[in-house]
């Protein structure tokens, strides 16, 4: 789906001519570099090697390596099946074990995988007595009906990759207008670490709220924050958004409270890693501290995230655990040591917003102003 | 004066043999090197390439400048005299021109040396027919006395330097004893920017109340904040802290809040660069949001300068100046850009904390808990 005006330009992940095209976001801002994969292994080592960054993004990378496999072994004649695709897969699942999008998009694979009847011999639920799926008269044992077979289940795959990325990319518009729709025109808004095109489909989610409201004329100005240690702000949101030309200003992470205290921001607009059943919300390192400010200057504060992100399992924030991180992260920025060697430090990555710090959560179901566990469940479910 | 104990080894700023030797903080925490200064231009220099950096430290440099010059003049068979001098003061005045403790230092020398008696061709004040102070009778025309008058102005001119060094030095001490006092044993404490003795004649303003409290038990942990952009809690703090056996741990700025939140800290300690009427502070940007987030969570928040960093001619903060410097402050560390080109920032270095959110400003003439108008006029005079 190409992009859709000046604003929204970058497509770090995109399926060409059969290969997967990633933006290498390991040398941005630098270099603007694209890597192909053409297999499901360069694809597994970009998401191992941060070449493609973001749940979103990577799991929509990851269903593409799967695409890669079953073209692969098409063209090499060999008898595909979904479970001939399945050691590639663990692989794919296993190049960032944390990232629950990864594991989503590959089961979402194999389901597509498995509406396509498999081959006689391979058949062992029945369905060739009593398909589901009508088939058509060439899918036999023959020579034609295995070329046939194997191009329908390419096809399968290739659809839900497709489906998968076009999802995200929809859904991220959708939040974009959503979350505009909450901000008074010629607003400034703050926002925290990369949520962006180079994060997901497309668009991106918090990011994608500014680039709807910029390009409505609701959003006048943007600041991000640096996004210490790994400077995320810094390094990728301040290039999407001087690439789109959205005016953005970067500012320490410490200066946001001076920036509020100003009246040069009215938002606060941020993403999500995980949302408790009660709105409590983890996200980056620093969301908190923003959240807390914002509520001291009455500058609002909206949560942007695709509904994958609810944990409706978990009651609220107390459950979430905080990943700590090795401490050498904060002794430098690119590899210049600047920190007395035998120093200590605290490296929590992620922390949890209380909801009641929250003013909107938006998702691609709907908004839900000041969220509690009521109004979560009320759009999402028991979760059971 | 050596330091006192194991927590108190640093001395930035020393007049040894004849000369000043100056820890080359641009160096730290790479390398600890002395830099030897033996004439005014020469720690002028220093100043102005912020081999020494921290008002006070940079006041006590400069009055050791003086000597130098005095000595150098003396040592030369010139004519010694206050107004021989002045070129070298305007020098040593001009190489950081926006520093208070500077022009203060400077003025005090120059107070000090005009209470030796001139030589006779020079004094133009009649404190020759009436003198107000006493002259040795070789206190004349003589040869002799002209060395002996040459003896007088540089030994008063080192007395005074030394002075200005050991006041500072008993203020810090007087004020690490006040603010440690109000510290519940055992506690955890959080720092911001530098304030230590890299940053003074020595044990410091902030860090010395973290000294004094890790001395006596008061503190059993510190946390400090990187500070961004300049990094000084990250590379001065740091290198303070672990050289002096203090526990001590770096967070990344935007962690305060969640680390205030885990229950770790009892108490925000910091400096302040100017403190108005109302007991308004301006100190590195960063320490409002910290101060915003302290009274979120209950930690107790406390300011500690000396009496010379209250400006009671300022109402409140609203009429304190925040610099705004250049923007590519924020597009790197260490030299390494990344930050897109053509993008803008943010970056003011101070902000401003009102008095509302400060528990304790802790200066050498006294503790002020809850500052206010009524309170600091009491402590400071009306300012007039």
């Amino acid at each position: 789906m190409p992009a859709s005006s000046s604003h929204d330009t970058i497509r770090a992940v995109a399926f060409v001519d059969g290969a997967l095209r990633l933006l290498d976001q390991r040398r941005l801002p630098a270099e603007e570099t694209y890597l192909l994969c053409t297999d499901a292994d360069s694809v597994a080592a970009a998401i191992r090697d941060l070449v493609v960054r973001g749940a979103p993004a990577i799991g929509i990378a990851a269903a593409w390596g799967v695409v890669l496999e079953a073209r692969r072994l098409a063209a090499q004649g060999s008898s595909l099946t979904l479970d001939a695709l399945e050691p590639a897969m663990q692989r794919l699942n296993a190049s960032r074990p944390t990232a629950v999008n990864l594991a989503w998009a590959l089961q979402r694979m194999r389901r597509a995988g498995a509406q396509v009847p498999r081959s006689p011999g391979m058949d062992e639920s029945g369905s060739r007595a009593g398909a589901q799926v009508p088939r058509s008269p060439a899918l036999d044992g023959s020579a034609s009906g295995e070329v046939e077979r194997r191009n329908a289940l390419v096809q399968a795959l290739t659809s839900e990759a497709q489906r998968i990325q076009d999802d995200d990319l929809a859904a991220n518009r959708h939040m974009g207008e959503l979350g505009a729709a909450l901000i008074a025109p010629g607003s400034g808004v703050l926002t925290h670490c990369n949520t962006g095109s180079l994060a997901t489909a497309g668009f991106g989610t918090a990011l994608g709220v500014i680039r709807a409201g910029y390009s409505g004329g609701r959003i006048a100005q943007v600041y991000a924050g640096e996004t210490r240690p790994w400077q995320q702000g810094a390094r990728l949101t301040m290039w999407e958004l001087t690439r789109d030309a959205i005016p953005a200003k970067l500012i320490a992470d410490s200066a946001a409270a001076h920036l509020m205290k100003s009246g040069a921001v009215q938002w606060v607009v941020v993403g999500a890693d995980r949302i408790a059943a009660n709105g409590d919300t983890a996200n980056k390192i620093g969301t908190y501290q923003l959240a807390i400010s914002a509520r001291h200057h009455g500058v609002k504060f909206m949560v942007v995230a695709p509904a994958s992100t609810v944990d409706m399992q978990t009651a609220d924030g107390s459950h979430i655990e905080i990943e700590l991180r090795d401490p050498t992260e904060l002794f430098g920025i690119g590899g210049a040591r600047n920190v007395i060697a035998g120093a200590d430090a605290w490296n929590p990555v992620f922390d949890v917003t209380p909801s009641e710090l929250i003013d909107a959560l938006v998702t691609e179901r709907g908004v839900i102003e000041r969220p509690d566990a009521d109004k979560m469940r009320a759009l999402f479910g028991a979760g059971r």
